[in-house]
């Protein structure tokens, strides 16, 4: 990419596969010059949608929508056309061609916004917000990502960076007082001003566990021995026939993964083969192994329990599934038949894909148990590993900061690298930081 | 369809799997409203590409770009309404959602268009040049859509028309004249305008044949005994592999199709078997079968011969292939063998796939044997069987009018029903020609 944004790019906007019509955005000084060389047109109002041609040579290509943008009020802050043309295969291939020719360039993925970042139309972390807000399937995760694009996560590190300069500008301001003619800092006032700051990242930071399923999505395995349903519930909660379920014992051999929606969430479930231990078969016991990977890379497991079953080798797999650390909903699954309800002390839910009853109330369950039932409307979550890194990076500076708080040199340098990786995701780095963070790394003296 | 086009509907205009951004677009009455409700904004400048926000109740659904285009200036001619989203999964399925519930209804597949052709914005034939557009893969399918797009097909149609309603107004005009006021019509001149409208439907009608292979490609078939080299030839003139060679005779068992494009063709190849008539295997013997189909399914056959095969078989192959009365390219391969290039008498071009000898000139070839390489550049032609037909029959009634000179009810009959077929096409059907229509049927005296 070229980060120094001078020449003009462009590229379809829309979908590559078939539509009524298809968007080609072009940014770059060169913008209009190209907009009038493709329609023989020479007056375009800002932001009014002219109806043009666009012309091959002497002959015509397409009649065509083109909106011109002035920068730097345009997504990308620089001057920006948009052409809206039939999205016939021909006509797309050849406009490209057209406007290559023109001396302008395929833009690379994620050019435009990296423009829009580089003429500070947005900071670096609502530019990832606009892959992620593209990416969201399902409410919360949208949601999410909207919170991240219109810089309302951004304001919240712009908040903790602003309290971190302020008590970085008074401590500098005593590093130079050479004289002594500053009063000294209160070292209670600043390990309560550090203090509040740790608890903001902290805070902050403690949102991510709910913020990565969120926007990745719940993993869910289901568990259990051989022929407990486990395939009858993946069917029943997806609402359709997904996996194969029969009467036979070890049906299931390889895992079945399925997506589906729970109210604003997504759960990603994994439909296991059943755990036995006294297994001869080498596909099936391929298939167990397969069970156990599924819960360990789960967020959630479903053990899913029948009380005419072996109950030895039920508890076997409720062991393994408990020792793996991971949430686990002990479900006691064909409520329906006879005699089955009573077995129940232990489980936390009854339910049977046969008639339906406890599908719902699992669902509940599923979303309580891995802490997203408390989630508010307005809450803001991380949900990329980075910003989590960043902040727990900022916290264990910042704590080392309070142990150093007689020692003002060390603490400012500490309060600097925790300001400076904060900086660095909202994408506010100026040449001093990058020249401070090249230097840091230093032992001092060097 | 709601053909009265009272009611307010939307789809997205782009394609449905993943882009950066998505393109709503609303039509009928209550655009501006359900604009501005959704963006709880009152004004529109029309024409203006508004950056607006997208609400979800009280929460923000997306940042967007909304244009307000006030009818008749509009695509469909009534109000619309056109905005650009980001193109996730859910901001999609949800602003769909929120217009649904603002009272607009999902937009059929073409709705747009038709409103368009029903408010008098495109003829008929046009609306159907939309279509024709967006499918075209090559220059010359998206040269004969544009011509219909943009209504210099219809102008032809409509050209044909005039002349015929001015004959028809003349002629009806004395068919009232009861007290022979008038002087009668010269017959001669009659003979002659119906002569020269003839001529100018059937010389649109014959673009048909060329037309055709511009909009749908050029079929081609290759057909020769097993191992002369068909499917290393479409390899060649793909410039892939895209069928399995092999030294060893009757590798290629199924038909294999590919597409290629030759200039401004696209050339639709089907590889075949081999055919040979001792054939015992069962699968190969079902390949031969589909060779012939695909010999009387092509616009062209291309016969690959090998001086150094069995003549008789070869013979054979190529009287099947003439029978069929397609166009035949006899084609001598393997002149890279020494001593194959001097047999070549009765061929139409030497080729080598090994050292691409001949390749180029047998493309050239190919489309001269078809008659496209005749095509001029502003040609107009016809690329729809129902243009076809319709032009066929509108040919057909005038020569019946021609016989009835003299009995002026029936001669005009027959120029209505001219006209009537030919209006069709470009929708200009008012209720006089469907009342005309209907009572055409009946017998005279019911």
């Amino acid at each position: 990419m070229d980060i120094f944004a001078k020449d003009t790019i462009a590229a379809f906007a829309t979908a590559s596969s078939s539509g009524a019509v298809a968007l080609l955005r072009i940014s770059g000084p060169e913008s209009l010059t190209v907009l009038k060389t493709l329609t023989n047109r020479q007056n375009f109002k800002p932001r009014y949608a002219h109806l043009v041609k666009i012309y091959d040579g002497v002959n015509i290509l397409d009649n065509a929508v083109a909106v011109f943008y002035e920068g730097p009020k345009s997504y990308t802050g620089q001057d920006c056309a948009e052409i809206t043309v039939h999205a016939g295969e021909y006509i797309k291939a050849r406009l490209l061609e057209l406007v290559f020719a023109a001396g302008v360039r395929q833009a690379q993925a994620g050019e435009f916004t990296m423009r829009a970042y580089l003429n500070g139309k947005m900071d670096l972390m609502q530019a990832q917000g606009v892959a992620d807000i593209i990416a969201a399937k399902n409410k919360s995760a949208h949601k999410a990502a909207l919170n991240i694009l219109d810089g309302r996560l951004s304001q919240k590190f712009k908040n903790i960076r602003a309290v971190l300069t302020e008590l970085l500008a008074k401590v500098e301001v005593r590093i130079d007082d050479t004289d002594d003619e500053m009063p000294p800092l209160e070292p209670k006032e600043t390990f309560c001003t550090l203090d509040g700051v740790i608890n903001l990242t902290e805070s902050l930071a403690s949102t991510f566990s709910a913020g990565r399923l969120v926007k990745d999505g719940i993993k869910t395995a289901i568990v259990g021995v051989p022929n407990s349903g486990k395939s009858s519930l993946l069917n029943t909660l997806l609402g359709f026939d997904r996996a194969i379920v029969s009467p036979v014992s070890g049906t299931t051999r390889d895992t079945v993964d399925a997506a589906l929606k729970i109210g604003d969430f997504a759960l990603l479930l994994t439909d296991t083969a059943g755990i036995h231990t006294n297994c001869t078969d080498f596909a099936e016991a391929q298939g167990i192994e397969r069970s156990r990977k599924a819960m360990f890379s789960a967020d959630i497991i479903i053990f899913l329990g029948d009380s005419q079953a072996d109950q030895a080798a039920q508890e076997a797999i409720l062991k393994e599934a408990l020792s793996t650390g991971k949430k686990v909903l002990k479900v006691l699954n064909k409520s329906d038949l006879q005699g089955r309800k009573g077995n129940a002390e232990g489980y936390d839910i009854v339910i049977s894909c046969k008639t339906g009853e406890g599908i719902e109330e699992l669902k509940t369950k599923i979303i309580q148990a891995i802490g997203l039932s408390a989630l508010q409307e307005d809450d803001i979550l991380i949900t990329s590993a980075a910003h989590y890194e960043a902040l727990k990076q900022a916290g264990k500076e910042l704590s080392a900061a309070k142990e150093h708080i007689s020692d003002l040199e060390l603490m400012a340098e500490h309060i600097r690298r925790a300001v400076l990786s904060l900086k660095r995701l909202i994408g506010e780095i100026t040449p001093d930081d990058i020249l401070g963070e090249i230097f840091s790394k230093f032992c001092v003296g060097k």
